[in-house]
């Protein structure tokens, strides 16, 4: 499953010299491509609302994801209750970053949800999420 | 290039519910497998000597790398020396790690390097190598 | 009224070793029983929404609730919203926590609620919501 | 456009030492007039729901509003969601507060939100929302 | 056993804004009555020495108690002492405040003792007495 | 009274990208305008030493002047002084800045005065001082 | 009543450099003198015990004490329990110290008591203790 | 000596109810019999300007004063630049506070001051000046 | 001298995984051994009270002990009256820990006592008390 | 042009050990004597008012000085405001001290003023003064 | 094994006030014929690299020594490098200090690699040594 | 003795519109022969490694230096080891760093090693080095 967070529905909207020029659906696009050519299924979703991310985090767990690629943006930052959500279900999450959070404001370099992830890809523009469905597709990637 | 910093040459050898199984040595000969694969070539460094980090990335400044896989290891949460010297090279550095440093002591959440770094990836045990070199390969991952 | 915050709908299907083996339905139940036997009435609710919460808290206002039982999960920690809201009702509310949050990560010993609330009952498992009831059901404790 | 935040829909009803006897409905009504009196026009909207908010900032951004009056109460001190839409959107805003934030509780002191508003108006009561409106409406104020 | 730590013997003769006109004795008959009440028995200390808290509970160790409603006053804040004294015994202690302290000073708002105690009851003035001993005395709280 | 503090008097000759074209004694004329077109009077002043301010301050206090309209510059952040004079004066002080402070260093987002002034416009160039002056003079804003 | 805390009955033995030549029992004979001069008794006492101060302002409180000289020494820094005692009993309570406690370590410079004691005198050796007397003893000062 | 700090001159006029009733010009007359009666001769000053107060520091210093009474009012929490005046001049200065600072605001408890001088007295409204003066004037108060 | 401090006395009874098998009495059994094998002799005593500890300390200063083995235990991190004691008195004393304090909560890596003890002995088990004794007994260690 | 900020005035007369045997008007005449030797010219001016200082500061922006040499003792430590008025005038600053601000109290390491001078010289007695003149008047230093 | 850290090679050539007139050498020759008596050997090592001594942290682990006698010196402070070469090795490391360091600056108070060792010997001079070689030689130090 | 620390030697090759133009190489020439010219000798020795920074202070402290000028660059901020070193060779030096470090990343403001140097000398590019000459070649500066 491919899950984003706050604002990223604006993607190629705004601030294009931070987050670049491609859009969300352009992302949910090629990510589905790229999943289905490694014969897998990808589901995607986007909400501003803390609680509904929360709500898709335990519906996903009722569900044979192999995965989780999160994108919890500005939520990275302050919410105790994605991590919550994140250590109680049972499938791997990987925090992702478009932009690199530590050349930011320093509230940005804190991160309430990477001690409960399974991993984090900080900063590759578009290609964050495409090492972590990388990540979860292959299983020797060295073989790709 | 992939550089190593202080004790990833005890990697197998050491606390290996932290780090795994693997060495030092399967890492670099599967990392050049997987370069060479892709039709590039990779150079391998390790040190336990901040100063002899520093004299790398000097070094990798007047080849011609395309980029620089970099485990800093435990100079990640001290060294403004080898931040400095990223910041002072024109080679992109992407910043790895084994294990999920955000699980681990407080003060193995703060990285003095990042905000120089091109990305971090971080987690993933022998892929969050696998996968900064896939970043740096493959022009249109998607493709992969 | 019985209102339980983010992530308890997953009660008993998640980390057990920290919250036992009951379900939110479980405890809304016997919840219901302990205080109709007491002549009372209960209305339950959760939510993973911080605004929902907030809406139920005004709603409660505008009924004659003897009072509020809530366990807020992670929006303990977080939240001035729901901390306004609760100083801004009449009912008196009581902050009920399964686990004993004082045992855990050092964020979760700050309670941005507490000093809103009109007392606290933590870490006795579903029993902090039985002896939430009797503080609100029993006049006079001693004679039970 | 008009925006108010968590428990503001109670204003008039609860705490009215500190927020004084007007409600909700009044300020829109005459916030209104006053825009309406300038040859302008003024849409209202409130919710407790940090991700609804942040959904009125991006529909808003794709109206031809002149500017936006948003008062965030709670969410002002903790919302780095609400603090990117801001930044995302192309439209003005300016941050508003009904009491003088800084005689509160210390938390209540700091704006997540400040840096990326156009201005800030704090402590006149009802008239907080009405030189936002000056501010925006009229073009050289030392006409009115 | 129920144990009072400093200047609670003071009660209904100071302070009684905050802490209610009952007196210690008040507590103790009344408490004791409830106790036998259900068929258990209750032995009182208080004191104003950190030691004789420690040697108390100490003492309470080699004895057969059920458990331990502890209200150790100010030294809650400050004695690493009374939480070694506490993990060290095998008696469960619940802690228990008269006021909700987190509506005063800062520093009372930190509980050196919370983590080793079983649970905390907080703010419900003699009742949080009550409350307590219902924890310890009945098995099945509902059936109460 | 409309009183200016330290550097003030250097407006329009310094740093024009942040604080704009106009000088100090373009904005007493206007600010002199705006106030005596309401059939008001309006006392200007301009000091760099912190003991001036205060007795200006002291002065104002003597006279039977409606408001005061203050932008301390330097010294909101570091005046423990001016915060007493404002606190023990019986005239309303607003606080106003003419550019949005919250945008540049940390130690600009303190103020020592906010807590002790009645309102705070920051950040609408000289509006921000016109802001001001219409909210003593306007009784009934909603009419102008 | 004259109180002295923990090592004062050291005083004259210990660090003289610090504290001066006298003796406790110095102190206590010269303060008695002065206050039977001004036709008042002085009782006094002395412990290294927090739990016994406390104790022995209980005590105080159920005399008819005109008002209490407390020098606390090291539990000025630590101790909770006796500023609870102090705000608990009617008896006006004046903070003494013989060395100027700023000039010492960072933890000294911090007073747990000054907040609920009449006033503080700090620095003059013996004499803080006579102009404490001398504060209780004469309504007018001017006159002596 | 005796020098008075910004808004001092205010007193009797603002917040009697932290302050008193008394003037500064009641205090210094009273003061100056005090010191009259003694044999001691006393000059006066208060100023509101820091630089003002540093300089009569320096001329006190080419007089033959015996001390300094100086209540630096607001000063106390800011001023290195007083600090070092006094740590610069030979003549010894008692800091005092009309009120309790201790009780009030935070940053009230901090003093820039109080390591230089010679001793505080803190509290005693109008009397913390008059012990201030016996504490020059009598060599052995005991007998006085 | 051999003094130990609260919870001590629980040794063997209690959290053995950390404090191992042996008693207080095998302790100061085995230590009045190793000490008169060496021609000394050797006092022992134990509390929880913090003033009997210091009373302990006083009492020997008056006698002509070469040294003192503490262990402070829970008292090592909270007094100041025991620092205070430990630097009043001409004896040396070196401060011993059963377990690593290191290893353990952040509150228990600060030591008040520290910087006044002679030094410091931590983590060996019963044999910090050995090494403690041999320090004091050997004159020249090289020699033993 | 050489300005110097409070007690400067007492160099020579005050503390010694830390400043040295030199008076303010010997680093005035040396350093005149010095500048004119090199073809140049001094103004020199000191004073205990901040305000003072920044008025210099203003003055100095209207005339042709090539650089200002400003020792602003204490004020180096806490004033925004003269941090202000030396970003605001297009003269460079050279911040001196004449002693070694490093080894001396906490407070004195921070500096308000560092970030918006050209440089900083500190530690070299009178000789700061030189060097600082030297780095204006000689544009080729190795030439000297 | 014997290690020692940075400037330790300056022994008896630096600070004696601080360190004593012993060498390095002198500590090498000592502490080997402590050892030989005892009839094991030592291996002795210096180095002012922090890559060096964790170089010789892994050879130690290759070889079959009893144990690691450690004095990190500065690198205590600062080295997470070292801290995860001990904790990576299976030989216990005794950190040894000659100064008591609880005395110096505040910095010396906090020891990165204390938590990873197996104690610690603080303070006793060339006799810290000793004892840890003792702690490790005899098996039951009472016969010794 | 001229001494530069890491990422010194790609100077004029990186960064330049922070470090200027100019090499390493230059400055060590340009040095020499300002110091040549007033009759003296300059060694110059750069180096990445701390440890060799460190070799290179003891080897300097066995030569009749007059003095070492020392860019400790990156180390500045994290070396106890470097402090240590300086504060233990009897050879005055002075820091000195090419860019005005105060207005850089907050890090960059804190030094580790002036507390123990004669003097800093801060943000005068080349000029730096060569001030530093100045300070130890002329007795008398103003002479030159």
């Amino acid at each position: 499953m491919l899950m984003n967070g706050p604002n990223i529905n604006l993607l190629g909207k705004r601030e294009k010299e931070i987050y670049g020029e491609f859009t969300l659906q352009t992302i949910e696009e090629r990510m589905t491509k790229l999943v289905e050519k490694h014969g897998g299924e990808l589901d995607c979703c986007q909400s501003n609302h803390e609680g509904e991310l929360i709500d898709y985090l335990h519906q996903a767990n009722e569900k044979s994801y192999t995965g989780i690629i999160f994108n919890p943006a500005a939520y990275t930052h302050t919410s105790v209750a994605l991590r919550d959500a994140i250590a109680a279900i049972d499938i791997p999450v990987i925090e992702v970053h478009i932009s690199n959070v530590h050349k930011r404001e320093t509230f940005r370099q804190q991160s309430m949800l990477a001690a409960v992830c399974y991993g984090q890809i900080v900063g590759f523009g578009m290609d964050s999420y495409r090492l972590a469905a990388l990540a979860f597709l292959v299983s020797g990637l060295a073989d790709s």
